[in-house]
């Protein structure tokens, strides 16, 4: 008997029959034995009509009103998974997150959590019930409703594993797994049967969707063995064969994947470059520059600083597309008259193409292998950073999925490593 | 400066647009400087929508279940209002049930109110913020979430102002106040400006669906002024006009409607009647035909005994429709093998039709003055009961629209009453 936690998202929980075959596999999971909570996401679709219907009155409304609003969309799907549990014969129950309480800090729309008390679930867990919690909320220490930010159901399931100890937690998504690359851009993308939470945060934090970043985070923090896996199989498949399939991510070195120094290859689109030529070049240059960026509450991302000719330098940096807009306004309000610049350039057509691989620093040669693939293919680099387990580069837009494919034939990544043969 | 309870029924938070309505309503009361706190419904149709999902699972799921399922709802449209009243402007809050908390028993899916905190409520207000506490639910003394059947807003309003002290509790409906009949069967049908409570209540247990019949009770209780109003005028109207719309529900013998001895005609067709032909007339016979009946929790309603021909009588109840089939089915498997009858009658073609008016005790030939009427138009009445303030008939149910036309006519409540002029 193990202790496990499930975690289903919006795609899995989007209608009533999906809800059912949800009910189906944990109903399996109970059957064997197993200790079972499940954490479901709002039926797809749901938080987005709620949050339009705020929208309609109000584009910029209060942020705790909107958080009491959104999480209505987990508690619907809670109670209506364990009413589908119920009706297969298995004893369930679902709570909020204020009833468990998974506790959290006051930053409405994008909490943390801060503390989860484990002994109602517990208790119930020991009555042999199926205890159902709804993800993506939890309540501040004034009792009001808060919401962790998209994909927070992620996070609310590795939290509420960490913090009953679970053996496992497992991410159904409507992926199979976590790819090499994504198979969209790369056919031969392979399924990683397993990956370490470094590799995984580096995938997420570059793009790969498969998993909100802060839970692979929370996942490494507490020790809490993830698995990515499909909710769209036959939901009475063997136990057995769906205990093996999907991704696992753990701390453990795996042994298996010594052979592959590269992991997998991420990429975004979501960046966007500014420049500014001639920036006389002082000690604190950077600083001033990007100080007032950091002030703004904007993530800068890669950063060079040219060689200095003629006492001017030219400074370039990347930030999310999102916060393109208010970042140049910043540079043009306040960093310009203050450090001084000939010309201020933007570019939003950049991509940011990287390899990831735990192996990757102790091997010489990856990241020039890297840069000579792209070469061959007359793709030139703008940016590069770099990092213990990966290495990015900016490069134009038009070229991403040219490198992506590239570079994932050159470090051998449509085969099965060796050493799992 | 007053302090007022504004409770908005389904179809008043039926839209964006309505929902925007209502806080015009509200902010127009918060500037004239009065203390507000709002009970919202949820929006019109989304009740449904949410138990019609979990009907898809199971026809009978679990009550716990479905009150955190059905919960959502008012939820949902409290944080939208609350949202909408920012937008103008006013300050505001919404609260949950169990944030306030509403405390009430366990009987999922039509719980009672235990206690009210009014803390919470009272600081905010105190702030000089406008407070939305969702309708319809609470919280259990092992926080559960409850809910307080249909129409269960008008009761969280009603114990809100309770619990708060408030001057007047306003129910904005879709109708614009309590009528002496339903309009859409006796066209000439008039509004009542004021009414007791004692008469509200028989009017609402008769089948005027004004209000629920538990928030009349709980307002009698604990003396809260009650006024049903229309949510469907301009919200821009003057404060003057729209404080003395609609009707007042008052405990305050009402002196400017002593000349109407019947204040108001309610018509029911959810009866049924059923009859036992043949039933041995020993001492306590009534105590076994209707204990079995009390025993499945069904409620009689009007009890005949005819007098006894050779040793044995007939016997004669009504029970709501929706019991009828329950109460056809203790009577053939207890009563009769019990007690002996010759024969079992079900006839659910009948209606209810009810003269109430709180002068009418006092006043000799009221009921007579009725049955008379009734008999002129050829009505045959089968069954009688009277209580204070209101005699009650059954009758065929063809003749039901009929009867309350004649009623309405001969009892004058076509023309207002003279003391009022």
């Amino acid at each position: 008997m193990s202790l496990i936690v499930h975690k289903y998202g919006g795609t899995s929980m989007g209608s009533i029959e999906r809800i059912k075959n949800v009910a189906k596999r944990v109903a399996k999971w109970h059957a064997a034995g197993h200790q079972v909570v499940v954490v479901p996401s709002a039926m797809s679709g749901e938080t987005n009509r709620l949050l339009g219907l705020a929208k309609e009155i109000n584009e910029l409304a209060d942020r705790r009103e909107l958080d009491m609003l959104a999480s209505t969309g987990e508690q619907a799907s809670s109670a209506l998974l364990a009413i589908a549990l119920q009706t297969l014969g298995v004893s369930a129950r679902s709570y909020t997150g204020w009833q468990v309480p998974v506790r959290t800090d006051k930053a409405y729309t994008k909490a943390r959590i801060t503390s989860i008390e484990s002994e109602r679930i517990k208790r119930d867990l020991d009555l042999g019930k199926v205890v159902v919690v709804t993800g993506f909320q939890g309540v501040d220490d004034e009792g009001n409703i808060t919401t962790l930010g998209r994909g927070g159901s992620d996070t609310s399931a590795v939290a509420i594993a960490a913090a009953i100890k679970a053996d496992e937690c497992l991410i159904y998504t409507d992926v199979d797994g976590v790819y090499t690359t994504d198979p969209r851009v790369e056919p031969d993308a392979r399924r990683l049967s397993v990956i370490s939470f470094e590799e995984m945060l580096e995938m997420a934090s570059l793009g790969s969707k498969v998993l909100q970043i802060r839970s692979v985070e929370f996942a490494g923090k507490y020790h809490v063995p993830l698995r990515v896996l499909s909710s769209l199989t036959d939901p009475n498949i063997d136990l057995d064969v769906e205990k093996n399939s999907g991704t696992l991510i753990t701390l453990e070195e795996h042994t298996n994947m010594e052979a592959a120094v590269v992991s997998g290859i991420a990429f975004s689109r979501d960046e966007a470059k500014i420049t500014l030529l001639g920036v006389p070049d002082r000690p604190g240059v950077a600083f001033n520059i990007l100080d007032p960026i950091a002030q703004a509450n904007i993530d800068v991302d890669m950063i060079i600083q040219n060689q200095s000719v003629d006492g001017t330098t030219d400074f370039s940096f990347t930030v999310n597309r999102n916060d393109f807009k208010r970042a140049i306004e910043v540079i043009n309000s306040t960093v310009v008259p203050a450090v001084g610049a000939r010309e201020v350039f933007a570019d939003e057509k950049i991509a940011k193409v990287s390899i990831v691989g735990i192996g990757m620093h102790s091997h010489a040669g990856v990241a020039s292998k890297m840069f000579r693939t792209l070469s061959e293919e007359g793709i030139n680099i703008q940016m590069i950073s770099t990092s213990e387990i990966k290495t990015s580069v900016a490069i134009e837009d038009k070229y991403m999925e040219l490198a992506v494919r590239a570079l994932h034939k050159a470090f051998g990544l449509d085969k099965e490593p060796e050493a799992k043969a």
